[in-house]
């Protein structure tokens, strides 16, 4: 089966907005075993809309819209879809009864605009929306499908996830299921060299690799008639994977993020944490919070962007800071060592580097990236040279420090 | 005229990819005085992306296409693309030495696919690429412009700022400039409100909000035969909105961010800063950090996520912890004092609340964060309820953090 995305909105014409709808919905369309082959955007323009859903009609099984279901006079993708498809508006008494409450419960003016939303094609799935006041809809008409989705992420993400995606799910003939196996500490074009084979020889299933800042995550697909056997036909790619990256694997389930899998090594081990940060200025802090309930773990962290206070707050020594600068792997390691004492923590990661765009030299240029950790009486250095932007040289030594506090409290932990 | 984005990459269409390129694009097409009314993503398959380049050749003035011109047998954006104009592919003797160059530079063995980036139309303008190996071009046949970029953001937007651009803009009868009007502490719907009227009147210039985390910011865009008379078109416009927001607007460079705003301040005033974080863990540091240079001003930071960190670091009260607890205007307001004083600053920036998604009560709901700001003696603090992820509420933490530490300064400033 194919599908297609039609994102419509002017904002999008006009750049105001990231289209991260489309990557959304062509991520999960791919979960789904869907091929999709065209997305387009237009704007709030009936004639160009209904123009471009008569091509998809033609050339795909599902076609799913985005966007033009607000109240607004402009707001116009309902009514040309519905024209397409043939289809005419009637109210739906549920959908204007959850408007009217959706927009009471916020202390929200009614308008006469509003009542537009409450219409929807006659024999069509209506999908209600807890998020906001524009139900979705499911049209189906000789062999195709179209599903329209309200515009704003927050509304059309859980209506897709609990609505469309069981739906997609059940009119696909075949079942699909995957698995992301996540790895930390080892670049993309080492991962594909290490699975050329495997990809080449691909076919049921699949394995798909997708570079993150500092990691790479393998999405492993399979396709067959249940569950049981797709995920059968998964489990030993899964551990030939194993078998090649070993412990670089921090996690196969898809939720799990690189500071998720070292919250919970922490609670293996019962171990605290501190950071100690010059150039990431308190980014890395930063991720560990992501993680809800790292408190017990991280109690505190430093930025410590002036010699000074890598001095008072980390006792960094003096001497060590005249005779190798702060951009080093001693001022590094005395970081880490006099974080962990001052949090009275177990563990301290530590970063000092030179993010640019100025203050680069010929020994030490702009990138140049020292990472430390102290992990109960071991020191981890690591020397790194990033490229790019200020925020990209940062964002990469967030990741490296991650990788490497890692490493340290997987040592710890399996010692 | 009217212009077309075509982006050319599977990675698109499986999801694996956000399109921030044609966010970028539109937008530069936008500030051009270009009228956008399509984009579409289509994969590395030559039959389909003839097909669209046929559609779009007839109906648009310029097409802009990216991605699909690297070395493999799969890149066919460009044999496709002249087909279409009907041009052949002749080496560019340039083109084949810069790839050689690029590629010795770097260490990285030249292959025979290379020599396909060198084969350009013939009779196009080539856009040289110090950024990568395969150049962009620009094709002009019957009416119909296209233009060819790579896919890597680092390599197209550069190639398009400093190629594209002043093509376009030479071809382009008006003259279009922009000036980027950005505030703070006010929500999009509020300046809306305040600028209806513009809005509803306006013709040349035009004014355009976008809504960022916790700030807005005016695009005013006028057209005209030379800069000079554009720019004299959007005076009356920016003086007009200087009276209506007043200091809430913190720039109208269309590069300042506002922590580079604020930074200036601190320069202006001589001041130096230092934070206390607990939710949002680093991350409003971080924010100071993207500032060059700030360390001059921004000397240490603290992430104090434990009530014990907050009293050793930050010398909170103990009892104020145990009367109001961790998440209260008092403890904030002693995590800015204290904060400065610890870090012998004069100012402070704090923030502690509940970003959830678990710890929230009744009395102290996910989402409530207190910020305090410690300035040489005075004292602000705010209370915020916000809604929405853990990682959007301490988002917006951020933001109205740097939105009160910025109305702190500008007090001491202009005292």
């Amino acid at each position: 089966m194919t599908a297609e995305l039609i994102c419509v909105g002017t904002e999008l014409l006009l750049g105001n907005t990231v289209n991260t709808n489309a990557a959304f919905l062509a991520e999960k369309c791919a979960m789904l075993g869907l091929s999709m082959y065209y997305q387009s955007v237009v704007g709030d323009n009936p004639g160009r809309l209904e123009e471009i859903l008569h091509v998809a009609a033609e050339r795909s099984d599902v076609v799913i819209l985005s966007g033009g279901l607000g109240p607004t006079q402009d707001d116009l993708t309902k009514e040309t879809a519905a024209k397409v498809m043939g289809m005419e508006l009637v109210e739906d008494a549920r959908a204007k009864a959850e408007i009217t409450a959706f927009l009471e419960k916020r202390g929200r003016r009614i308008t006469e605009n509003n009542w537009k939303q409450s219409l929807v094609p006659k024999g069509s799935k209506v999908l209600y929306n807890p998020n906001g006041t524009a139900p979705g809809v499911i049209m189906e008409r000789e062999g195709t499908c179209m599903i329209l989705l309200p515009g704003p992420p927050n509304e059309l993400e859980p209506m897709f996830e609990d609505q469309v995606y069981p739906y997609l799910h059940s009119i696909q003939p075949e079942i699909l299921c995957s698995k992301m196996v996540k790895l930390c500490g080892i670049g993309e074009s080492l991962v594909e060299t290490k699975i050329l084979d495997l990809i080449e020889a691909q076919e049921n299933p699949t394995i798909a690799p997708y570079a993150k800042t500092g990691e790479v995550h393998l999405r492993i697909t399979a396709k067959a008639a249940s569950e049981e056997e797709a995920y059968g036909l998964i489990a030993p790619v899964e551990e030939e994977l194993a078998r090649r990256f070993g412990d670089l694997i921090y996690t196969d389930e898809p939720e799990v993020t690189l500071e998720m899998a070292i919250a919970r090594l922490l609670e293996q081990g019962q171990l605290t944490v501190s950071t100690a940060e010059s150039c990431t200025g308190g980014l890395l802090a930063g991720r560990l919070v992501n993680v809800p309930g790292i408190s017990r773990y991280l109690r505190e962290g430093y930025v410590t962007y002036s010699n000074e206070a890598k001095e008072k707050l980390l006792g960094v020594s003096h001497k060590t800071l005249e005779a190798y600068g702060a951009v080093s792997s001693h001022t590094t390691a005395e970081m880490a060592e006099g974080g962990a004492k001052a949090a009275g923590a177990d563990i301290c990661i530590a970063v000092t580097g030179i993010a640019g765009p100025d203050g680069g030299t010929e020994e030490k240029p702009v990138g140049l990236v020292y990472i430390g950790c102290y992990c109960k009486g071991k020191l981890y250095t690591e020397k790194n040279l990033y490229s790019g932007s200020r925020s990209k040289i940062r964002e990469y030594s967030v990741a490296s420090a991650l990788t490497l506090l890692r490493r340290a409290i997987l040592e710890e932990v399996c010692k």
